[in-house]
């Protein structure tokens, strides 16, 4: 059994809004082993989504719809099923009630425009809301077999008259139509759709892991994950890219749970062996979050001074919550003068190496850490762009030191980067890479690459 | 010209991912006069790719789309593009000239896998991309029309010489395919598509302005603008939300560009009229860009001092290239003992009122400012969850400063907001807060809201 989803609103053709209920359902449908097979999204336009429901229920046996039963006349999904299904329009008058006793409880009469939805189309039932005043819809698409003929001219089987042939429904696709409002299709999803689906499953399982790595490039990924990312293999392997971030995602296929499980467990750990420290965590985990409890595992601190990332290194490192037990201070030093006002550079090392450089960034996060009394200080110092390029020093370029004090071991390390991209993402690399280099020196590595 | 939106990619149909994209080059599309027929999302899957490509193609005249087109074997957008052409994919020198250069600058070799960025189906021209290593594509979907009849027996045309034809060639329609990184994406679209499109999107002319404001709910922009926003309006006046900004966008549609530039300048002004103020901004300026260039204009300078934002404020004064104008330092002092060491907050006014009071960001951005000698300081203290609301303080709580020393007047202005979301959103509204009561400092004005 495959499934499709359908969103409907012009909100969405528009892109005034973010299809999120499309992502909800495929994760909940994958989950319960209903792969996948697209998703459609078509503006409240009546003749777009009768064809959009027609194509759909060609190529699937579950269609899953949301969006446009609300009671405006923008609203029309209703009206295009009926029109698909060559049926009409009824009223429910369950559903009638339920919205009449809606709207007296907040003390109005029901508005005359909210009658449409209780209108299901002829054939199909209704699903309850619980929510909102939107009736939901299930309709069975069905095709009918003639499994015996009873008439004596097999030549013209269609011309028999119907009492003399049996017949055997066939369901084809199974369509559901929910509201578009997130809060609402999820309610109803999981209260009437999601146990009809589980019964109707074949009963394969889909369980997923994402493993993600900030430093090298996808394709070094993909190369150290090597015959893992065959497309034949099952568990499959695939990587992502966001904002410098490549994410392995790993999916186990198979009729029970635990045998998905099995298999994902297995995968993941032979996708761990081969890119070891380059995973920094896994799922909904980021960079930062993944630091943070490595510091607070080992009860250190961090301060910052920052340059070109203008602050964005100290935000990161207090994106999460709790923050405050490792991170106390940073210093945003954009000038030369503030560098030396705040920091005490001297004036004769900027002069002498310049603002963007190892000597600078050296001294940086030394005095950054003897000023806040952390364990840890990282500088950062570069040339974000697009002004401020040299033949030597290209835009993108940027010096990151760390300085630390553990372990009674005392020090600084220093790197310098070429960050491809434009002011944006020279910055935002900037301040990942600094976490990443904090990152190998707790765990007591040399930075990879 | 109707266009059709497709993203490959088994993130997305397992729902791991949301997608992004298709909302941002709806946008994108609908500003510029092209209406979106539909989204499509598919899995990395060639067969599966091959077959919406060929559907879409059949019902649209412009065909975008993104991702699938990795280094990785799980990348097939190229691969199924090809396979719909009926064409080979054939190797593009000059991008895999960029490729290894890429490689170079970074010291190492190209890696063999990333070959396959430089494939290009035969016929289809390449796209350049700024920001990685995936090039573009943009291919033809034409149709051969015979025009005309050279030969002389019409009644069986199709066995005409070749040579007695006249074939007129018709674009179909056109496809552009684009990395699934939406900051690749988007830079590609801009640079390279968007261009493309403007010129085809025939007959009528659509012009378009987009007026940002911040501070007010989209509710209240709507009432402001009345009967501005009748949907039978040409120009059409609708509002759209991002990241707390609410914009304002007008759409233009007339048969000529001057006409459609008249009437569009009317409702702009009249837009004006009723926002006043709240307007930070037209088209790409950002809120951080729109103030920096009241700074520059005023040369008048700013400095930080942040708690519960950690960075963000700094980081978006910086976002803005030549920020070193009327930027030159700030501070994070997340502790309460950093706002004594680095600022000299008083330990007992912190004790008195708490690091979240009217009384300590008054002394955050006074002495900010005294330390950094510039015009203006800009301070933040508040509580951004998820941990550490009280009755009286809940999550949200945010007090922001400004100390100002500008046209013989010096003196500071405070205020308390309590803001909606999580620690993101409280976070992301309380920076740009800050910004825009320096914004209504510089103009003058009080804060309306």
């Amino acid at each position: 059994m495959t499934a499709i989803i359908l969103s409907v609103g012009d909100e969405l053709t528009l892109g005034q809004t973010v299809d999120t209920n499309s992502a909800w359902l495929s994760q909940q449908l994958a989950t319960n082993g209903l792969p996948v097979r697209a998703h459609v999204t078509v503006p409240d336009d009546e003749a777009a989504i009768t064809d959009a429901i027609s194509n759909a229920a060609a190529q699937c046996e579950c269609l899953l719809i949301s969006g446009g039963i609300g009671p405006t006349p923008d609203d029309l999904t209703r009206q295009a099923l009926a029109k698909y299904l060559h049926v009409p329009l009824e009223l429910n008058l369950y559903w009638l009630d339920v919205l009449k006793d809606f709207f007296a409880k907040r003390g109005r009469s029901m508005p005359e425009m909210n009658r449409i939805q209780a209108m299901i189309p002829r054939g199909a039932s209704m699903i309850e809301n619980v929510a909102g005043t939107a009736a939901g819809i299930s309709a069975k698409v069905t095709a009918w077999h003639i499994v015996q003929w009873v008439h004596d001219s097999p030549e013209k089987p269609l011309e028999a008259p119907v009492e003399d042939r049996v017949f055997m429904e066939e369901e084809k696709c199974h369509i559901y139509v929910m509201p578009g409002v997130p809060k609402e299709m999820k309610l109803m999803f999981e209260r009437s759709v999601l146990p009809t689906l589980r019964e109707k499953s074949s009963g394969a399982v889909i369980l997923s892991k994402a493993l993600h790595t900030f430093g090298q490039g996808e394709s070094t990924v993909a190369e150290l994950l090597g015959p893992l990312m065959y497309r034949a293999r099952n568990p499959t392997v695939g990587t992502t890219v966001s904002a410098g971030i490549v994410s392995v995602r790993i999916n186990a296929r198979f009729p029970t749970k635990d045998e998905a499980q099995h298999h994902l467990d297995t995968t993941v750990e032979e996708c761990y062996s081969k890119l070891g420290d380059l995973v920094f965590g896994e799922d909904d985990t980021t960079l930062a979050e993944s630091l943070a409890r490595m510091l607070r595992d080992r009860s250190v601190s961090v301060a910052t001074a920052e340059s070109c990332t203008g602050g964005l290194l100290a935000k990161y490192l207090t994106d999460v919550a709790g923050s405050s037990t490792y991170f106390r201070q940073g210093w945003v030093t954009y000038s030369n003068d503030s560098k030396t006002s705040e920091l005490g550079v001297p004036v004769g090392l900027i002069d002498q190496h310049g603002a963007v450089s190892r000597e600078t960034v050296v001294e940086m996060a030394n005095r950054a850490r003897g000023l806040a009394t952390t364990t840890y200080a990282l500088a950062i110092s570069g040339i974000a762009g697009p002004g401020g390029g040299t033949p030597e020093k290209p835009v993108g370029t940027v010096c990151v030191a760390l300085s630390y004090d553990d372990d009674a071991l005392e020090g600084v390390s220093a790197r310098t980067f070429l960050f491809p991209g434009d002011r944006e993402m020279i910055r935002d690399r900037s301040a990942k890479m600094a976490l990443t280099m904090l990152r190998y020196h707790l765990l007591r590595k040399p930075l990879p690459f």
